[in-house]
Order: structure tokens, then C-alpha cells, then sequence
């Protein structure tokens, strides 16, 4: 049957990545069709209980930014939020909240379910449907068939996925749901260029066999509790908890390495190359033989269950292995696994084959997001199927696609790096995949993004407002600061010295006085008795924005200096194509660079910085780390270049 | 692998079935563990969101009284609770009620999660261990060999589960789930005999697409709002939320006739019978070709999703059929479908090839419980799942099984109805087939089993002490009115004339006046400005027990009379084993018996009473009304036999 109405956008598939697409599309106004196997498990996270982190914490405020729904959504299912590198520059803080698996579900299912323009549809799909080199729809399991203007595919682990635990293997989607093998066979019949992944889960224990009292608290950052979303606030949250950690030990790895000649890694039943930044256990033990002990951390899975996920021993070990290595860590001797870790293995699609918009480069109106472009990690999968759904919904409307730019947006870079370098093993995000990094913060997701967004159609009103109040005050209280002048006369001595630690002796503007180290807007602002303090950025007149605002003024004070370095850097790097490398570099002493590039670099052996650049897994960051040992080696070509180490290291 | 531990009970499956088994072999202390292919589907109503009904919600209460989960959860996730048939009698009188699937779901899973003795683990079960002809464990997926005493299989529709819509089909356990097919094949190798049924569901309709203002709303009882379980009460309700009616018409029905010719049911593509009592709409339009209308009921899935369960149009059509028949009906003008509705096939296996504990005759330790014995509805299978548990954990401790009679529950007569009789279409409960059905009745549910299921050690602490209050109350009450004598004297004829009709000639004691028609326990004890009242029952004594009670008191007064009579009736019926059944009689005219009943035995004609009553789906019941039909019929050696139509009909 040919579904009578027609549709501008379909998305196939419910996770991350297909939520995000379809809520996005919808958002913009195009009537959009979202299926998936089982409306029972939208917004299911298959993996760990948790949202955010370093460089995913960025990609989910930029989501937010954008209007999607992964940051609000944990604001309401969150049971422990921490800023991570709270110590540190601004760039590489990070958001990270446990979720609690129920309500995380329930929040997502109800955007879904009340976004105008999107309509649900429960049925696996079997099948695209094509004309000439145009996608025109798809097909379900039972021969609907949907057409559409554009399709969105997010089909995560599914296509042709397998479950490994030890030897013993079988098809499946995820633990428990059916696997796709009918799209996988057709989409193998398009000759799209193809590969197979794998990735892993821990197994997940029955917190009331843990003994608690020999574990380490964690609790959770609670004065104040972090929020993720620009929309949301705290009294969102729901109870909070701690988390726990323990640790593996001697015993452990000897366990594990008791199961290797049954491991489906290193005995070659998995053909799939695994996350080298999210290994499974016995990989860890594996590549790192001198460790001792790893540290494992017990999430728990919500408010209303005991289920624990143990971060840290993802594995496919056979099932008596994984049994005895749980037993054998502290607090765990006792603890009853509630379902067997796994990997699964899945069919993956060479992103070089799509074009910068993640539109297929065969076929035309056909969008890839997500797992199936080679990366893992619900934050990425969220951030392209918001990407795809707009660029679908911008073919839709006769409109250029969205190209967020790398010194823009870390879904610029996520991007850039997966159409241009491709990927030998599922792709994380990090900071140091952004070279622009001191600008693409956190906090100033919003600024880089909502206007764009609003543009798009992606933000509505109440966002925008909230936004657009943030933004004017922002710019005008900087305005302020930067032409109000203190002078040596009406600032006391011993004022000066108190606030910024010594008197001043000439004029300064504020903004120049807010950039010394160690000066606080507040304590700046306090000055005389509060002389300097302005009304406009009060908690009384900006309510909950009054310290976002703040906290962005500041830091463009702050900052300023180094982020216009950096881009003079990125820039100036981006000249050095041609410079040769030194034949004679050993490139795994680099250690300002990632074990990743490190090993990349000394595998390959580029003759020129050019050259470099274009190995697979080699970004433009490292590259930029590579040129400041470089000049800082006294390397010849390289000891005359002007580079900024500050600015790069931070 | 052979898991180290090893268990008394394990209990293959997490529905309704097994999710009962498993608690109540649990609650009498056995170590007992249930393996589900998914932890998150625990609890899941696969159908519509509806638990009890006439017969059904009596098995609800029965389970309850022995500590079960159902009832209880229904209290903490219903979303509308009606008593059906409230002004009939009370032996027919039901209590029904929507849930809300996620609260629903989420009660069921704390109770699992939290049973001491009871442990979860998530992998489907791929075989059986035998050894001799005693079952001694499960072997999952990855080959993780569990051992227990005994196995409990409550495989609902995954087993070889095939999903039809309309001539395409594919394998599925449920919408969504894979199918147990290696249990199936290994089930068949151990030659139980076995054959296949089929059941169906309609398709779901997202609640913003109808046009409720078309519908006829349907509110549930709201004062006060029923109460499921013995332990609940009202305040445990989550908010209530009416249903709404709309009505297939003659458009409907030709477009249902209009896809026949690609039904999977008419063309014979599904082998196995559905069930009579829940038939499709395909099914419904075919028998009942005169019928110009069929009422729908719309049902809300929750609180917190639009998703709606149109409860009547099942359907296994074509999904264009269920497309345009959706559309053609009152209000579903626009409606959009967001799941297609479908039959499922699924092997069920012959439950006279059940030991009366449900424990097979072939394999020692093996219990099947649920639709695997080829029931229909969550509550035939809860109950069979209660059954099935505390019979597994009677032959771990070495004791007999618990077989209550056809007079003590419904639950003894869905055993005895499935072990005597089998099954020709999937079994379900009505009050019919109770002969005692006067008896069995949800009010005294408690009374009829918590002392036994406190004997068993299923019932805990707190149940036990309701109970002993309410059924102590009962009976002092009952002797305080027995003794309790009104003497013309002392009662004023005005009085008398109020509260009785007339004014009484000689003494009577209260519990005589109370089973006069018309006279209430309220209006009775009110008599003589509440002379006649008791403190140990009022509210103030007995808090919420005080209206179960008076109730109690109240039915034993006018009832008794009839069921003891019913009782001889019942006695009687079953001294008519070699009667001979007159040769010219039509049976399809005997409007007493069900449809079902009148055609079997126009099928098959038998020659005796005795031969009548074993007749596959031939009850008891049926035979006690086809006794008073050929007694009032004058019939040859029936005429002068005594029967009691007020019992029997009531």
C-alpha cells in the first residue's frame, strides 16, 4: 500500500539521532513521518545511564542551542549533574549528568509526541524506495510505503547487528530488540560504500547485592546542581544521587586475561573495529599491561530501580569471565549481574560518501546520521540527526544547506571531520578535535548558535526571547564596562589593592581591569561601596539570567586575548601545506599530542605538514600541537614560526 | 556455562504470567529466577490497557487474595475503574479498569526488582536441560546453563511467533520483540504435543488526530472510584480520565468486506484459531453479517501519551483495510494510526497434557503457565502464572500440590476447564463456566483464598492481618444479628412499615429481616433510632474494612439461600451422567446457553448428558442450564426433575 499522505522528511529510527532529526524537521515546519521498530523504546539509552561530558557536553548545549530536545530532556531525567574541569579554562568545562533511564525515556516521548508537524509510525523499516538516483521513500516491514521528499536514515546499531558475548554470537538490533536485515541487505544492493563497527556495553548489577560501605561516594555537584539546557533550571531536576567508585585490581586482570583465548576480539570472530576512547575491558587490560588497576564507576540506572551500570568494564568476554571478574573488585564480591555485557557488531557507512550537508553523495535526498556514520556516543548521534533533519528540511524548502563552520560550532567540526578524514574506529568527540576550541565553550553555545537557529526555524519564542535578553545584556553591560573609566583619584589605595592588587595609577576602563588575573566581575563591580555595579545586570532585573550574563562578559574579558591568538594560529597554520617534517622526529615522545595522532603520525610518516593533515584521525588541532613542538624543538623551518603555546595548550 | 548458583524455581518469561509465578514462588521462599529476554518489557501490556472484567476481574481478586501483584498494580497505575454490571447481582458484579502502561509497568517491575529470593537476568531462553524425564534448567541465548528444581514457561506468543497484517508476515514474540524460535524447535523435539493459535490487537490512534467532540464519553465510577485489590485503596489512583464510544457503520463494514480477499485469516495463510470471545472485526463483520453497527471503545494508553487504543477493531487486515475503516467511523475522520493493528500465530501446547498442577505429564519439573496453554487475556494468565509458581515451590519442599476445587475459585475452574477439556480456540474466563459462580464472587475472593494462601506463605504480614480483622468482623457480626431478635413489641408498626414493607407479627432476628428483598443492613440497623447498630462495625472501628464488611454480611443474609441451592443443583447435574438427550431437540434455539455452547452441541448432537459434558468448551454451567431449558421444556425423563432457575440464571 502507498500511504495516502505524503511527507517532506522521514526519519527512520528512535534514538538519539532520529529524535533529534525529526523533532528538527518538524520544528521547521516540514510535515515529517518519524519510524521506528517500537514507539515503546523512543528515547531509549541502549548504553550508559548518562548525557554530557568533555566535548559531548558541548555538542549537547549546541542541540540545545538549536532547540533540540537532549539537554531539557536531561534537565528533567538528571539524578546527578557535575561540571566537569571546573578548575579549568572555560573551553574544556563540561557538563555531565546521570540520567535516570525512566524518566529520560518519558521526557523525550513526550516531545515526540507533542511536536506539531510530526507524525509516529511504529513499524520497522525494510526497504528505501528509489527512483533514478533520488530516494522517494521507504518501505516498512509489511510493505507500506511511505513517500517522501527526503529520508533521514539513524539506524544506530541495527543494520545487520550481532551480539557477541565470548564465542557465542546472534543477530540482534540492541539486547532485546530485532535486528534490521532487510535495509542492511538493500542498502548493500545501493553499492554505499560500507564497513562493520562494534561497540560494547558492561554488564549491569543488582545494586542490592553491592556492598555500598566498601565503595567511594561520588556525589554530584549540589550547591548549586548544574543545569544543561539554556531553558532549564534546577527545581527541573528530579531527586539526586550519588554515584560510586571501585576499582579492578590484580585479580581481576588475571581473570580477564584467563577469557582472552574466548574473547571474540582477539580470537577474530569480530571483524568490527571497537571505540579506542571507550575500549572494552579487556582491551584496556590488553593495551595497557602495566596498569594495575582501573577505576570503575557504579551509576546508578534511576530513582526507581536498583539496576547499576559499572562504568568501566564494558565486554564481550564469555559470561563465566564476566561473572568472576565483577566478583573479584571491592564491594562486588557479592553482586548478581542483571543482564550480560556484550558487544555488538553493525554495519557503518564510509561518511566520505556523504556530502558536507550529510546528504548521500549517490542518492539524492537521502540523509545518514548518526551511528551509521561511524561515530558512538548518544551526544554525537544527537547532534548529527539535528544536522541532517535540517539540512533534509532546507532541501525540502529549496534552501542551501547549513554548514556550521569548525571555529563555529563543535558539530562543525564533528562534520568536517567525518566527510573529509572518514573513520577507521568509532568516532568520539573530544576538545582537541576543535582547534578553535577557546571559543567553542559551553556557555556560549547560545551566542554561537541561537540566532542561526532562529534563522533556521529551529527556536521558538520563548527561547528566542530568553536568548535575545541574555544577548543585549551581554553586549551592553560589556559597552559599559568598556567605557566606564576609573580613575587613580576616586579610587582609594587601599581599594585598588584590596580588588585588584595593587593601585592604579593611571586610568583604566573596567573591561581592561576585568582582564588582570584574579579580578572578578563581582569584585570589580563592588568597587567603592558598589560604585560600579550596574542595576541592569542584577538578579532582580535578569532573574535566572543574571549569571549567565556575567559569566559571558567575564570570560570575554577574559579570554579575548588568547581566542584572537588562536584563530591567528589556526590561520597561520593552515599556510603551512608545504613545510616539510623532520625525517628524524620519533613522534610517540610528542606528548602534548593524543596516544591517537601519536601513533598515527609514526605509523605513517608524512613527509610534509600537508601530508599530515590529511591522515585519517590527524585534526587540524593536532596538527597545531605538532607545529608548537615543532618550533619549540628548534626543528628546522619550524624555530623562527610564530606560534602561542598558551593559547594552543589550554 | 554453568551458573554457579542453582535454583529452586526458574521461571522462563516476564509477563503477566511469569511475572506471578516467579513473586509467588519467590514469596514462599524458594530461590527463584526469572529470565526475560528483556528487562525493560517487564510488565508490558501487550494489548489493550485494560485489566479485569466480567470473570477476569474476578481471577484479578483471586490472585490478589493469595498476594499477587495485578490487582495492586492496577490500584497504583489505573487510570479509570468501573464496577460492571453494578446493579446485577452480586456474583456478576466486576470491577474493570484502564491503566495507564507506564505506571502500570513500573509497579509490576518494582515489585520484581524488589522480592527477596526472586533474581532478574535479561537473555532469552534458547533451550531446555533434561536429564531422564526431569527437566533440571534453562539454557539461554549465549549458552549460560542455569539449574533449578523446577521450570516455569511462560512464553505467552513469542513461541515461533509469526506477525500477520493483511498477506505479509514476519516473525516477531510481540510488535517490536523477536520471537523464541530455537525454544519452539527445542519444545517440538521433546514432542509435547502442540499445536497454534493466533490472537490479534487494532491498531493504535494518536489521540490528537480525533475529534473527541463526535465521541460519547464514557466515565469511569468516580464516587467512589473502585478499588482493585484488598490491600488498596482510592488514594493510590494516579488522576482519572474517561473513555470515549464511537461506532463502526455500514461504510466500515464494506470496506472491511472489501478486504477479505487479503485477509490472512480468510485465505487461509493463518492456521491457528483466534479467540471466539475477542474476534476480530473481520471476524465480527463475517459472523455477524446482519449487525449494522459495532460499538468502539476509545481508550486513553496513559497520562502522559496521546497514543489511543481503540478497543474493538482488531484486525488483521491489509493496512490500507485498516486505514480507511478507521477513517470511515465518527470522529476518526482525520485519525492518524501509530501502530498497524496485526494477528500474531504463536505454538500453544495441549493442556490435558497438564498434570492438574500444570506441571506435564512427560517431563518431571516442567510447568507451563499462561497462553503457552492456550489461554487468552492478562489476567487467564496471571492467575495461571500464580497457579503455576506455588506448585513448583510446593514440589521443591516436597509437598503436594494446591488444587482448589471448581467451588472455591475461578481459578480451579480454569484449571480443571484446561486440563479435562483442552482448548479448540484460545480459552477465556467468563462467569458461565463457574457452575458456582454464586459463590465465586470477587466480594468474598479474600474469604475464599487468604487462608490458604497464608498456609502457603504467599500472603504476607499486613495482608494477613486486614484479613483476619474483616473476616473476624464478618462473622461476630453475623452472629450478633442471628442472635439478635426484633419482637413486635418493641418495633413500632410505622417503623416497621419503613424500613421492612410492613410491620412484623412475631419475632424475628435480624439476620432473617435482612434477606428480605428491599431491606438493607444500613436501613436495618438504622431501626429504632439505631438501636439496632454496632460499634465493632462502623467506620471508626474498622476504618476502611468497615464497608467490606457490612457488605460481606450483607450477601451471605440474602444470597445463602441461593447458593445452597445452587450447590444441590450442581450435586444433582452430576448424577445425570446416562440421561438421554431427546433426539429432536434445537439446540441453537436454547437461548440460555452461550453461542458458543448452542453450536457445539448442534456440531455434535450428543447422545447423552453425561457425553455433553465433555464436549470440548461444554461447561459445567452449560450443562446446569441446558438441565432447566429440557426440565421447563417438559421433555421426555426431565420433566419432573427439580432444578432452580433463580439459582442458576442468576
Amino acid at each position: 500500500m502507498l500511504y495516502p499522505q505524503e511527507f517532506d522528511v522521514i526519519v527512520v529510527g528512535g534514538g538519539h539521532a532520529g529524535t533529534e532529526a525529526a523533532l528538527a524537521a518538524a520544528r521547521m515546519g516540514c510535515a515529517t513521518l518519524l519510524l521506528t521498530h517500537n514507539i515503546e523504546t523512543l528515547g531509549q539509552m541502549s548504553c550508559n545511564p548518562s548525557i554530557g561530558g568533555i566535548g559531548k557536553g558541548h555538542l549537547v548545549k549546541e542541540v540545545d542551542a538549536l532547540g533540540g530536545a537532549m539537554a531539557i530532556a536531561t534537565d528533567e531525567g538528571g539524578i546527578q549533574f557535575r561540571i566537569l574541569n571546573g578548575s579549568k579554562g572555560p573551553a574544556v568545562r563540561a557538563t555531565r549528568a546521570q540520567a535516570d533511564r525512566v524518566l529520560y525515556k518519558a521526557a523525550i516521548r513526550r516531545r515526540l509526541e507533542n511536536q506539531p508537524n510530526l507524525w509516529l509510525f511504529q513499524q520497522a523499516v525494510d526497504d528505501l524506495m528509489v527512483e533514478g538516483d533520488r530516494v522517494v521513500g521507504a518501505v516498512t516491514q509489511v510493505g507500506i510505503r511511505f513517500r517522501a521528499r527526503t529520508v533521514v536514515l539513524t539506524a544506530g546499531t541495527f543494520l545487520d547487528g550481532k551480539i557477541h558475548v565470548g564465542l557465542n554470537n546472534y543477530s540482534a538490533g540492541r539486547a532485546g530488540d530485532p535486528p534490521a536485515v532487510s535495509l542492511s541487505a538493500r542498502l548493500k544492493e545501493l553499492r554505499l560504500p560500507q564497513g562493520r563497527l562494534k561497540t560494547g556495553t558492561p554488564p549491569r548489577l543488582d545494586g542490592r547485592t553491592i556492598d555500598w560501605s566498601q565503595c567511594t561516594e561520588q556525589p554530584g555537584d549540589l550547591d548549586p546542581v548544574p543545569v544543561f539546557s539554556f531553558m532549564g533550571n534546577a527545581a527541573m531536576h528530579p531527586r539526586q544521587v550519588p554515584c560510586w567508585i571501585t576499582h579492578t585490581n590484580e585479580r581481576t586482570h588475571e581473570i580477564i586475561r584467563s577469557g582472552f583465548d574466548r574473547s571474540p576480539m582477539f580470537t577474530g570472530k569480530i571483524e568490527g573495529v571497537g571505540p579506542r576512547y571507550c575500549p572494552s575491558v579487556e582491551d584496556k587490560i590488553n593495551r595497557f599491561a602495566d596498569k594495575d588497576s582501573h577505576q570503575i564507576f557504579l551509576e546508578p540506572e534511576g530513582l526507581t530501580t536498583h539496576e547499576v551500570y559499572p562504568n568501566g568494564i564494558s565486554t564481550s568476554l564469555p559470561f563465566d569471565i564476566q561473572y568472576a571478574l565483577v566478583r573479584s573488585m571491592k564491594g562486588l564480591e557479592n553482586a548478581h549481574i542483571l543482564r550480560p555485557g556484550y558487544a555488538i557488531e553493525y554495519d557503518y557507512f564510509d561518511p566520505r560518501s556523504l556530502k558536507s550537508s550529510f546528504e548521500t553523495k549517490q542518492i539524492a535526498g537521502l540523509f545518514f546520521a548518526g551511528q551509521i556514520n561511524g561515530t558512538t556516543g548518544y551526544e554525537e548521534a544527537a547532534a548529527q540527526g539535528l544536522f541532517a533533519g535540517i539540512n533534509a528540511a532546507l532541501q525540502c524548502r529549496g534552501e542551501a544547506p547549513w554548514l556550521p563552520s569548525r571555529d563555529q560550532a563543535y558539530l562543525g567540526v564533528l562534520v568536517d571531520d567525518l566527510v573529509t578524514q572518514g573513520v577507521t574506529e568509532p568516532y568520539r568527540m573530544f576538545t582537541s578535535r576543535a582547534e578553535f576550541r577557546l571559543q567553542l565553550r559551553e556557555d556560549n553555545a547560545d551566542m554561537r548558535l541561537t540566532e542561526a537557529g532562529r534563522r533556521l526555524g529551529l527556536v521558538d519564542d520563548a527561547r528566542w526571547d530568553a536568548f535575545s535578553r541574555k544577548r543585549d545584556a551581554v553586549s551592553r553591560e560589556t559597552e559599559r564596562l568598556k567605557s566606564t573609566w576609573v580613575n587613580p583619584r576616586v579610587l582609594p589605595a587601599e581599594e585598588g589593592e584590596r580588588v585588584l592588587g595593587k593601585a592604579i595609577e593611571h586610568e583604566h576602563n573596567l573591561f581592561d581591569l576585568l582582564r588582570r588575573p584574579g579580578v572578578s566581575y563581582a569584585a570589580l563591580t563592588g568597587m567603592n561601596g558598589g560604585a560600579y555595579a550596574s542595576d541592569a545586570v542584577s538578579r532582580e532585573t535578569l532573574g535566572d539570567l543574571a549569571e549567565p550574563v556575567i559569566e559571558q562578559v567575564e570570560i570575554a574579558a577574559k579570554y579575548s586575548g588568547y581566542i584572537d591568538r588562536q584563530k591567528a594560529e589556526v590561520e597561520r597554520a593552515a599556510n603551512f601545506e608545504h613545510l616539510r617534517l623532520p625525517a628524524d622526529i620519533d613522534y610517540l615522545q610528542v606528548t602534548s599530542l593524543s596516544f591517537e595522532a601519536r601513533q598515527k603520525l609514526a605509523k605513517h610518516r608524512p613527509e610534509t605538514l600537508g601530508q599530515a593533515a590529511r591522515i585519517s584521525g590527524i585534526t587540524p588541532a593536532s596538527i597545531s600541537l605538532l607545529l608548537i613542538h615543532l618550533k619549540k624543538g628548534g626543528f628546522k623551518g619550524f624555530a623562527s614560526l610564530r606560534t602561542e603555546p598558551e593559547a594552543a595548550a589550554q
